[in-house]
């Protein structure tokens, strides 16, 4: 076994660790002993991680002394609500779970954001571990601290910032993922490139295959995708500035999410984004902000390794464009009047703009659908 | 009108400002506007409250030039659960507030903790104002940044630390309480006594009346108590440590107000906490820890002013004790094993004790309910 990485998250009073490597899960009870004595915890998952990769997870900590209460939940989006989060919040406080005790997500971005909000709000804020078993998760939403549910209104409108004490990200899971999976996740390390690390973005069309048939190259790319969000966490915990950058790609994305009612058959938050930062690359160059080359470059890698990059990719009809407005204008990161979206001067040039008009989004909208 | 005092809570980065005085509804579009431009807010208040107070907070926001929509909900304890919670982040989401606007909570602690989790959840993290309507939340719930809701396993078992950015405490809206609820929040006044401030007890055992009556004193009890509490906050934010002496009488007065079904109508929070007190002071004693005199001095204050003090002092049949130590063990103050509770050597000499046996505290209740 190969010694895992390491990169740590210094927040100032609650550092902690992210552990990335082979075979992490069955390491899983050491890796927590090693960091907290005496904690008991519940660990929350979804029916189709659970039959994958439950057992040798129980069977760590029991080796380890950990005593925990699973809970299987539904597999899915629509997982992410008011009523699941009510069925954990009461399994922790029936399982008699005190507030140095944990809550353990081990799943993939559905699972780490639901069990994160819940670990959140029991006794105002218990220990929380992540185990993310999907790329989306491990590079992504594992780190950063931010949790939540979905409401009719949009993704992502109920949450807590509260940041975990320790993830495991094992890179043997995501074999079993299927490949529409794996894309989604690369779809949010290739942001990373695309924000502020142009070198990273051409390593990655280099090294793309690499990256999807395992070995180092797999866990070199999602270490520095993990040091690239921790960065930025650091620098902006409560998303008061720069990290709305890590937002690249996602105002459009969570609009086409919520056009499509969250059905994952039709698009998964990945390919959201991946449609999502093509959208931004030409809307800046629409804007007269970057060169149209840069736009087709990113469109050329993400389409390269199976993304979707057009609204024309998703299946069946979209909503109005007005309606799409809509979608966008409740998104979390809006200012009154003007919208705010990250756009770009090229490849690594990513910025906030505050002031974009509603007016020129709807139309390039128009334009984008027809094309 | 008389100048209000201000409590200055001055929490690095998130500092706020609570307003002590009369005529303070009519003047709190004037208040919020002269600190921040511009915001919108949704106004939470419930059905007994919005009789009395709602439209003069309107008309006093309207004349701001603050756009408002209230939400009115049913008055009493059981408002403070999960079904009442999404009805409010719907109407925050509804109404389309966006991160910089607020939440204003019209209430007693009930609105107050739902509407200041409902605050701390929605977009993750807007703005709290809260214009506390009962003695008890003017001097203890509005205060600290606690926010909440109960569950079958127990009181305030779910929520979030989140701070208000604005308190509004108008003295004179204290006229409109019954007799039993000016007396419940004059618990939690002399509660900051019994912690640590024997010289505002020994104030409080002459000058009750006044209080009571209304006039400076009032204003002064009250402005010295939010001082005692923000004092506490400052030093302690997220109850690692000295904050738990504001639990003095509390995991009693829980374990009561659980055992009698949160039925406001056999006892409301204050009057559990009264009890609360006594028991703490006489399981003191009982340890000997403190004299059975400040016991007696405690309980013959609290018997003045009309407070109970006594277990057969609560209407109906109390359960069993096996089933109120089972309520103090689900309290969220619990260690492992041993019981933390506020034990006492003296009057305003609390502290803290995390190695309470629970069949000592088994014991004194079985004495107890037989006295």
């Amino acid at each position: 076994m190969s010694h895992p990485q390491i990169v740590k998250v210094p927040l100032e009073g609650r550092a902690y660790d992210i552990v990335i490597g082979a075979g992490l899960i069955a390491r899983a009870g050491a890796e927590i002993a090693a960091r907290r004595k005496g904690l008991r915890v519940a660990v929350v998952t979804d029916e189709t991680v659970a039959g994958l990769h439950l057992q040798p997870l129980l069977a760590s900590l029991g080796e380890a002394g950990i005593d925990a209460s699973p809970l299987v939940l539904p597999a899915g989006e629509k997982t992410k609500r008011f009523e699941e989060l009510i069925r954990v919040c009461d399994h922790i406080l029936e399982s008699r779970l005190e507030r140095g005790d944990a809550v353990v997500a081990l799943g993939g971005g559905v699972i780490g954001d639901l069990s994160g909000f819940a670990a959140g709000i029991v006794r105002r804020g218990m220990r929380f571990i992540q185990v993310p078993t999907s790329l989306l998760a491990q590079v992504d939403s594992s780190v950063g601290g931010k949790t939540g549910i979905n409401t009719a209104h949009g993704k992502n409108l109920i949450g807590v910032f509260h940041q975990p004490d320790l993830v495991l990200a094992d890179t043997d899971v995501l074999d079993t993922l299927s490949k529409r999976e794996f894309r989604a996740g690369y779809a949010e390390m290739a942001k990373y490139g695309l924000i502020d690390k142009p070198d990273f973005f051409e390593w990655l069309e280099r090294n793309w295959q690499a990256v999807f048939a395992g070995g180092p190259e797999r866990a070199q790319a999602i270490a520095i995708s993990c040091q690239a969000k921790a960065d930025v966490v650091i620098a902006d915990e409560r998303e008061s500035g720069a990290r709305a950058l890590l937002n690249l790609g996602h105002t459009f994305g969570h609009a086409l999410e919520a056009a499509t009612g969250y059905d994952s058959r039709r698009l998964v938050h990945g390919e959201g984004v991946a449609i999502g930062m093509v959208l931004a690359y030409e809307f800046s160059a629409r804007m007269n902000l970057a060169s149209p080359d840069d736009a087709h470059r990113v469109s050329r890698h993400l389409r390269a390794v199976g993304l979707p990059t057009r609204l024309s990719d998703i299946e069946g009809g979209l909503p109005t464009t007005d309606m799409l407005m809509d979608h966008i204008g409740q998104d979390k990161k809006v200012q009154r009047g003007a919208l705010t979206f990250i756009l770009t001067r090229g490849i690594g040039a990513s910025f906030i703009a505050d002031d974009v008009p509603p007016s020129e989004v709807f139309r390039f909208l128009e334009e984008k659908r027809a094309s």
